[in-house]
């Protein structure tokens, strides 16, 4: 089941403001609906951004018809554009829609509709395509190994809520569980936002795959006592040597990883591939304040005040990485391949 | 300020299970409300245990007098020694200072009083000495690197709230802060039960020493950017070879320490060093089941039912350790030194 849809006139998505302990489906019937929707994260993960711009442009031109209300409609458009300046996907896969519509005003919304739906559809067979490939690589990886089983480590969420559906260094646990090959899961909590422990366990659960979840700092050391044969995560960015962006505690399970001789690898498309960007030194760590880590959920787990130091994410260096797998190749860092 | 004391015929101590938004001092008139205390994790911690049972005799001595009700004194001892059957430090101090009023049963209840004043002595005197030790070799450590400034690194809660005043790790710290040499305390949360979020700035506050909290994940790799000269940890047991078992996140630590170039040292009294166990290898890891892996202070943080692996604390190798520090002696690894 899509995470993200079209039904009916307007776009349905899971709240995942709500999860777990909710499994609520919002309908936006509005631009307006969305546009909050995005804001507040109901939906997050750049993929799932990028399809629910898309579908978005649909929704603007199915309300202000382009041809009558073109203002309306250009407004609107620029609303959902800039609902998050800094995801990236948003305002390309916004941009691709309005195109299309302005190619062909008089069928604006149909055709709309239909290249939204082409965003999905571009983006589920990427992440099969990643589910397929890493799969593929973990049974290797394992038979170079010693043929062990398929206990699988993670962190944060990678998974159909970030994307439409499967997603990316969960779409590989997913394929492995469906070809009856995974283990077992162990999905890390991913402090301080814990997408892992809210997000992930929930996939995994829907999916219904085995899985046990642990606070972050077990990850490393239960891999130091043979817990798991791989590890797979996702990334914010690749840089062009390799080195990887991914959320903070990649790096320590990297670490933990090469401690054990576990493979690790990492899952994304080949959009996230930065050449621009020569190394991990180059790229700037983004410090999300002190309020997430005094915090849980609201709930205060620090006197109040205490200054925090919040890495959002961390730079995981290419010595320490296995491979990279893309929707189009399989990049064997460990055998000296090279971007 | 001592958190546990003597005062007016009763005990007095601060309830850690309200801190940090709370500092509540309990005044325990009755062997019972030293039992509830004690269950309920009010104070916790090896040596302020050891401490609370000491001064719960002299408390059962001053309300059944051993001379007239020797049955009652001995039904109210031996409550205070079951109360957490697995801390050896609560029964140890407890049969201390009961053999005290053995001895004597006229006057039973001064004499336990001057023993469990003894027994916080030697407590204080020994995380004095920690302290010092470990804060000259702090200094001698950060010169043999480069005479940088002492940003220190640690884990969970080893302070003045587990012992009775200044600790182990964190009197390292807090000698550092009163000789002007610390720079900044680096405390990890110390996720499940966040104990350094909640415990360790609550001290770092009380004490004046400039502080920021992170995630655990982000310890690692907050080493790997240069973010600290040095980690100090306590420890729940130090095997004879050297191996320590302490609170989970400390193998990750060390291994970013080890990554990093930063010395990464273990804090702990010679009560600690068991030269039963070999190695770590011989160390049990417990695991206390998926609710806390599940909840933050009662807050879900996974889907309902999510099952867990949630090991307590986990084993560094004496590989990645630099030196240990006691109340009377600093064991160099790095050298070559062994206990």
């Amino acid at each position: 089941m899509r995470t993200l849809d079209w039904v009916d006139g307007a776009i349905e998505l899971i709240d995942q403001t709500k999860l777990p302990q909710e499994t609520e489906i919002l309908r936006l019937e509005t631009v307006g609906d969305l546009v909050a929707a995005i804001k507040r994260l109901s939906v997050r993960g750049a993929p799932a951004l990028g399809v629910a711009g898309g579908y978005g442009v649909a929704l603007a031109a199915s309300i202000h018809d382009p041809t009558t209300d073109p203002t309306g409609f250009d407004a609107a458009v620029r609303s959902i554009r800039e609902a998050r300046p800094t995801a990236v996907n948003l305002a390309r896969m916004v941009d691709r829609v309005a195109q299309v519509v302005a190619a062909d005003l008089a069928n604006g919304c149909a055709n709309a509709l239909a290249e939204a739906g082409r965003v999905a559809e571009e983006e589920l067979a990427a992440s099969t395509a990643m589910g397929d490939l890493g799969a593929d690589l973990a049974r290797e990886l394992a038979t170079e190994r010693d043929g062990a089983g398929l206990r699988v480590m993670t962190i944060c969420n990678t998974g159909g809520l970030a994307t439409v559906e499967r997603g990316t260094a969960l779409a590989v646990i997913q394929t492995l569980h469906e070809r009856g090959e995974l283990v077992e899961a162990l999905p890390l909590e991913t402090r301080p936002l814990l997408q892992g422990g809210r997000l992930t366990t929930w996939e995994l659960q829907r999916m219904g795959a085995p899985h046990r979840l642990l606070v972050d700092s077990a990850g490393p050391f239960l891999l130091s006592r043979g817990a798991a044969d791989l590890v797979v995560i996702g990334a914010d960015r690749v840089a062009a040597n390799g080195d990887t962006a991914n959320k903070i505690g990649s790096f320590a399970l990297a670490l933990g990883a090469r401690h054990a001789g576990v493979p690790f690898v990492v899952v994304a498309p080949e959009s996230t591939v930065d050449l621009e960007t020569p190394n991990g030194d180059a790229i700037e760590i983004e410090d999300r304040g002190s309020q997430e880590v005094a915090s849980v959920r609201g709930v205060p787990v620090a006197p109040e005040g205490t200054p925090g130091v919040n890495p959002a994410f961390d730079v995981t260096p290419v010595e320490l990485i296995t491979a990279l797998v893309t929707e189009r190749r399989v990049v064997r860092f460990d055998q000296g391949q090279s971007l």
